[in-house]
């Protein structure tokens, strides 16, 4: 009997989160066999060349042959026709899941598909970085973040517990829950984030009495965090949007009001509402600190090492 | 003859900006004498513990006596109190600079205060971090940011060109503008980041649908970048938020309106729409890292260094 949790890992899909994953069995020797896949050939011949697998496929359903799991880490408007094409390839017994940051609509395309005997398991792992392509990954993106596991009913028990098992092998925490409250929390911690991220620096962008050179000069004294997120893929993030659109809206919503209550206080001079959110925020990140969700160092560590 | 740029430099106000200077003039040995004074003799037996100066009063009228550059680092709101306090002690061809986030607002304050024969030279350093008191402080803080001094009409040229020289010395670059562009630039690139940071983070922890263990636990998503703008020192962005209103205001509705674009886009599930705008706002992080002014590495570098 073999030591790996595995014997085969099929990845579709190699981007950040993919050729991440593809570089933490690696190293941890979770599998015997990564079978990669990727509809993009110049993508493919990169993750060939950077070693992350031992067999590379254009096609999808080839790269599911034999797999014990599967994970699908493409951007979540993919993700239906990804399980269309490879269902008929799947093994009995096998795990299917993915990464994806929407779950009750990567549930409704895929789950029509899945074979009867395949194990479908909808996960997320919380983490990444702005960056995106293979050449992004690293093997410790998922060192201590947490990854979202949202199980159908009546879902194998023990497909779960090997499931739970490979992403804490990762370094991962691993949480269950339902799909529709993923979608809201990932709706307010990480969704809301990068669309309000994105639309700052639209808007800056636009602006006719500030020129383009002084927003980029001045940025570090706050705008440019915002650019970080901002940065982030454009194919992926469309999808997000499209396909948690309730709980976006819901937070958009509410964000606005928000908004709305603060806007007024600033323009009736009402400094204590003011100072009040002001103060009550800073526990917020006091919290993240503690839960190790966040380095403590002043500016994320930043002008430590600065490029000069 | 002395080395030394200044004789004596006088600091009102002693956290993250102020220590910073006093950290900065000693390491490049720019003045013989560093005066220091703050209204909280708790911070000050701080300041002189940590041997940040020199000299050390609760009295801001003997802090500047005989100096040569008088640099005001406190809340915007307590520019005006502190100007009034000090004007009778001025020394004659003194310099008067501040280091405040707005400008118009500080000269409105403090200019009636100043002498005849003082050279009162508004400035602001865009610099910082979410950290605040003499503690914060760290010598290369101004080191490659850039300094906007805003010059009231008729200003001596030769104190000009000294102050420029000290924050170059200091490793800053130096602009120069009028106040009231200085006040529409820092209201996009830092005011309105702020603002939206807070709010955020403040919408967050009043959700009752997702717990406040759930942001925390998942905030590496996104959410985490804007809790370090939004731990900043509350009473400087209260002040802040009621000196700009003007500035402030505007780009608030600019915001608004782009919001409600973008959440029209999402609503009727307009993908180009929001594509456009992932798309382009990832040029203008690329130009930032190219200007020098952020880090090219993923995640401002933070995985690396994570506390595990």
């Amino acid at each position: 009997m073999s030591d790996f949790q595995f014997d085969k890992i099929a990845l579709i899909g190699i981007g950040l989160i993919g050729s991440s994953i593809a570089r933490a069995i690696k190293l941890h020797g979770l599998a015997r066999e990564i079978s990669i896949s990727t509809r993009s050939p110049l993508t493919l011949a990169r993750a060939e060349e950077l070693e992350l697998g031992t067999f590379y496929t254009e096609s999808a359903a080839e790269c599911v042959k034999d797999a014990d799991l599967v994970i699908v880490s493409v951007p979540v408007g993919a993700s239906g026709a990804v399980a269309e094409q490879i269902a008929p390839a799947l093994k009995q017994g096998a795990i299917l899941t993915d990464v994806g940051s929407t779950k009750a609509s990567v549930i409704s395309q895929m789950q029509p598909f899945v074979p009867e005997g395949v194990h479908f398991i909808p996960g997320h792992p919380v983490a990444g970085t702005e960056h995106s392509g293979p050449d992004a990954g690293f093997a410790d993106l998922f060192e201590g973040r947490w990854c979202i596991l949202t199980p159908v009913e009546d879902t194998d028990a023990e497909a779960v517990r090997k499931l739970r098992s490979f992403w804490e092998s990762l370094g991962s925490r691993v949480d269950e829950m339902d799909a529709e409250h993923h979608d809201k929390v990932l709706a307010i911690v990480s969704h809301l984030p990068h669309i309000i991220a994105y639309n700052i620096v639209g808007t800056a962008e636009d602006l006719e009495t500030v020129t383009e050179s002084e927003v980029i000069k001045y940025s570090a004294s706050g705008f440019r965090d915002f650019t970080r997120l901002a940065a982030s893929d454009p194919v992926m993030w469309r999808d997000v949007c499209l396909h948690n659109k309730d709980a976006i809206l819901e937070m958009l919503a509410r964000f606005s009001e928000d908004l709305a209550y603060l806007q007024r206080a600033i323009r009736w001079g009402e400094g204590d509402k003011l100072f009040d959110l002001f103060t009550r925020t800073r526990a917020v990140r006091r919290s993240i600190i503690e839960a190790g969700q966040d380095i403590a160092e002043a500016d994320f560590g930043r002008h430590i090492r600065h490029e000069k």
